[in-house]
């Protein structure tokens, strides 16, 4: 996507931009949830992030999927968005000094992917 | 807070913390609100921004009256989250050429902000 030009034309490119988004923040998430399991003392918390990915790494295969039938390139695009989310729970979980308040802060996981309802309803 | 030190120790603390990340968000989005309803061209669209900024600006209202009654600083702290969520929402209304494609483009309008959830399963 250049800086000068304005490269969503139609309703379809906004689709495969849409697409390109999710695929990045569901990529990055793959990346977060295991140190957030790590981070995690209470077993069931821990056990959630790790669930989370599982279902994380799906969404990345459905994904995928939905490119190829798409006949779009699998590509991702930065989504400041989901940057955004997961440095906050960094910079939370850095503030945090006792386990058990590193529990109950809030987490990437209470925050879902509300675009992912985006491309599906563009369709 | 401090970089190198870890600020949050009780579960009161978090509370005050996640206080002043949602003041912090609820006032960004009173600021971004105004330019997402001026860019969209659907009518019913637009009263959707204009509502919103006239529930977010009763939201700030209040958290002021919450940070009150807690006997706490109304004070607001970064919150890369909704700094990241609105920055998308720029980045990809400038690469919108069509009215029509930017009217359908998701908006912060759909990424609710769960954390404010959060305090209140807290508290």
């Amino acid at each position: 996507m250049g800086l000068f030009t304005k490269d969503i034309k139609t309703m379809n490119d906004l689709f495969v931009h849409q697409l390109q988004d999710i695929y990045y923040a569901e990529k990055q998430l793959v990346k977060a949830l295991p140190k957030m399991a790590e981070k995690a003392t209470d077993k069931q918390l821990k056990q959630g992030f790790l669930t989370h990915l599982d279902e994380t790494r799906t969404h990345v295969q459905r994904l995928e999927e939905i490119f190829r039938m798409h006949g779009a390139e699998v590509k991702a695009v930065d989504c400041p968005a989901i940057d955004g989310i997961i440095d906050e729970a960094d910079d939370v979980a850095g503030e945090i000094a006792d386990k058990a308040v590193l529990d109950a802060a809030p987490s990437t996981l209470r925050r879902p992917p509300s675009t992912m309802r985006s491309p599906a309803t563009a369709a």
